[in-house]
């Protein structure tokens, strides 16, 4: 019997990844593509247009998530998915996301070519807004679409311009063709988000697939350090509340108790906004982020409810306010999903190995409904969220040849 | 003989303030009067119009400056000039800079009023810019006069609009009636410069008057740290190169080096900005800059010159890029002006000290070449370049009826 892998195209798949990073092209060869932005609309439309060459039904759910279905033999069967997302960082790659996509749509192509008729239905799933970086909220799609409880909440959002998800949403289904409808978390046999690495592991191990083991739980923290604006000439030190002293003494005692020997923690500050901003002024206000991740659960909650001590302790002169804005517990991929994957990789003498994810991806929020996994691709240096994103044709295709023969296993 | 201080009008010197801090009048009880704005055009209009009710002659240099005369009997003697700035910081607050301008008016008023007639003419002035809040140089109006041939580059500077400097002056010259020009540099025989203290020295020691007896020398640096953008789930601490930290440790290790125990040093890092400023993107450069003050030349020498190797040995594994943005000599005031303001306080009874200032004023500029002075007054709780900056009417008042004899004294 012919296997789906045999018909994966190296050449297709790595040209529909350059058709698609033309949607937002930056001149450093990076993406701009934001979840719903006029560039996203055109990648929809691209993808939907060949899901229509392929004879594939588009469907569209009320966040904007869409599901492209080959049909099995068996319609009462629940489905496999497969996918990832199409939105990309303001300054992202060329990878991150839409090999998910296009690595489902090869595959489920690869499988109709090799003449192979499924009983479950295959479903190429493209997840509105995963970035969060024009709508502050990661995995918006896939989170409403597990949790529809969410949905007023997220569509209510606004971006910078002040422009409302439920808005932007709208203008999406103007431009793009009449889908059908879809109701949030329907009935899912498996699903397998292939994505590129994001981290240096595979290719430092020159492993070509990653089965993803767990995913690291995280904790968010917004900070405001609230000091006095002063006269840079003429207030002595004993007089300031400089804020940004107070909260450079905060992150470095944060740094001290975040600090693991043995580099599983990941902690970083990534906003940090000093006002006014002036060259002779004492600052009067910061607002900093933390972003805590660590594999273990108790590990999250034992560093994690340090952080508002510490502030207090170390703010000096100055008032600190600290808010938990996220937590997301830590996640195990388990049982058949990523046994399916390792069986095809090992089937297909690729090299794989299992790996924990420090990013945080849309399966996470499938897995809280249904069986689910990831597949990882080597990306170079591990550089990932930067325009310099990079990944070989041969890996990206060495990953869709494993989730094709998975994708048939588990829809059988 | 009548004094010019007996006719000092404590009203009327304070109506003159609510009445300019109407033109940029803030929520919060502050000034928003850039320079060169339709705020600084109607404050400067206002000005004008009240020198012309006391049959003052207005005139204009080519950096706007204003100056407005009050002749004296001898038109061949080099006249008396007071005075500061009408501009404020955005939010700055009603009396620096404006009561410079307003205690000369009043000064000269009271001088009128008491009958007297001075040998020197005395002029009020009005330098444009001092702040540097809208067209990033500070003093720029008394540099200009101080050393015309900065003149060219001064006109082409552009605020963040993009607006030149030239364009704003033209519009001034539109707005306001026509005045005679002014050269640079003009032969001054002295200048008194009053101002609110900007710190807490005089508050603190309950004196009125503060006679400035040097000013602090200061230096600038910009530096710019050079990292790396990485993903915060993914990257491992050991491969990061975040900008932020290292950053906080080259100020950290600044800091130390200019602890100053009689707390005699101003050290500020007034901007600190950070890029990408996203919550899950390890920062990968960040942008600081230092404002180094100390009363001595030998200190500012030592200290500053260690700012560029401190940079480099806690860059850590990020690159660092540091210039020096500006370097202002420490300034010394004596001889006959500070002395006759001493003896106009003396024989006023009026409380007063020797005092240093921590911040730059146009006098410095005036002082490179002819002999110049500053007298202080209070302020509330020292505080100064915000909206609540506050001082009394009385202390005001205090000011200019030193101002007032001072300047009989230096124009007989």
């Amino acid at each position: 019997m012919k296997k789906a892998s045999d018909f994966v195209d190296e050449k297709r798949l790595w040209q529909r990844h350059v058709d698609m990073a033309r949607f937002g092209a930056t001149s450093k060869g990076g993406v701009n593509r934001q979840a719903l932005s006029r560039e996203d609309i055109d990648a929809r439309a691209l993808l939907l247009k060949w899901g229509n060459e392929l004879g594939l039904r588009g469907a569209m759910d009320d966040i904007g998530n869409m599901f492209l279905r080959q049909p099995g033999t068996d319609p009462s069967a629940a489905p496999v998915l497969s996918g990832s997302h199409l939105d990309s960082q303001k300054t992202g790659g060329r990878f991150d996301g839409v090999y998910g996509v296009l690595a489902a749509l090869e595959a489920v192509q690869a499988v109709k070519q090799a003449g192979i008729e499924t009983r479950r239905s295959l479903e190429i799933v493209n997840w509105t807004n995963e970035e969060g970086s024009r709508f502050e909220q990661g995995c918006m799609g896939s989170q409403v679409w597990a949790d529809p409880g969410k949905l007023q909440k997220m569509l209510a959002l606004k971006d910078s311009q002040g422009v409302m998800v439920a808005e932007a949403l709208n203008e999406v289904r103007q431009c793009l063709p009449k889908l059908e409808p879809r109701p949030f978390a329907f009935p899912v046999h498996a699903l397998i988000e292939a994505h590129i690495e994001q981290g240096p592991v595979l290719e430092m191990t020159g492993t070509t697939i990653g089965i993803v083991s767990g995913m690291h739980g995280s904790r968010r923290f917004s900070i405001e350090v609230q000091g006095e604006e002063a006269h840079a000439g003429t207030t002595p030190a004993a007089a300031r509340k400089d804020a940004l002293f107070a909260a450079i003494d905060i992150v470095n005692a944060l740094r001290k108790i975040f600090h693991d020997p043995q580099d599983v923690v990941r902690f970083t500050v990534g906003r940090f906004e000093v006002s006014p901003d002036a060259l002779a002024v004492v600052p009067g206000h910061v607002l900093f982020t933390i972003d805590f991740r660590h594999p273990e659960e108790c590990v999250l909650t034992q560093l994690g409810d340090q952080v508002e001590g510490i502030c207090r302790q170390w703010a000096g002169p100055c008032d600190v306010a600290v808010k938990e804005t996220r937590r997301a517990a830590c996640k195990t991929f388990e049982g058949f999903v990523p046994e399916a994957i390792t069986r095809a990789a090992a089937e297909l003498n690729i090299p794989h190995m299992p790996i924990h994810s420090g990013a945080g991806h849309d399966a996470r929020y499938v897995l809280d409904r249904y069986p689910a996994a990831m597949l990882f691709v080597p990306c170079e240096k591990g550089i990932s969220h930067k325009e310099n994103e990079n990944a070989t044709p041969s890996d990206l295709t060495a990953g869709v040849r494993v989730l094709a023969d998975a994708l048939v296993a588990l829809s059988a």
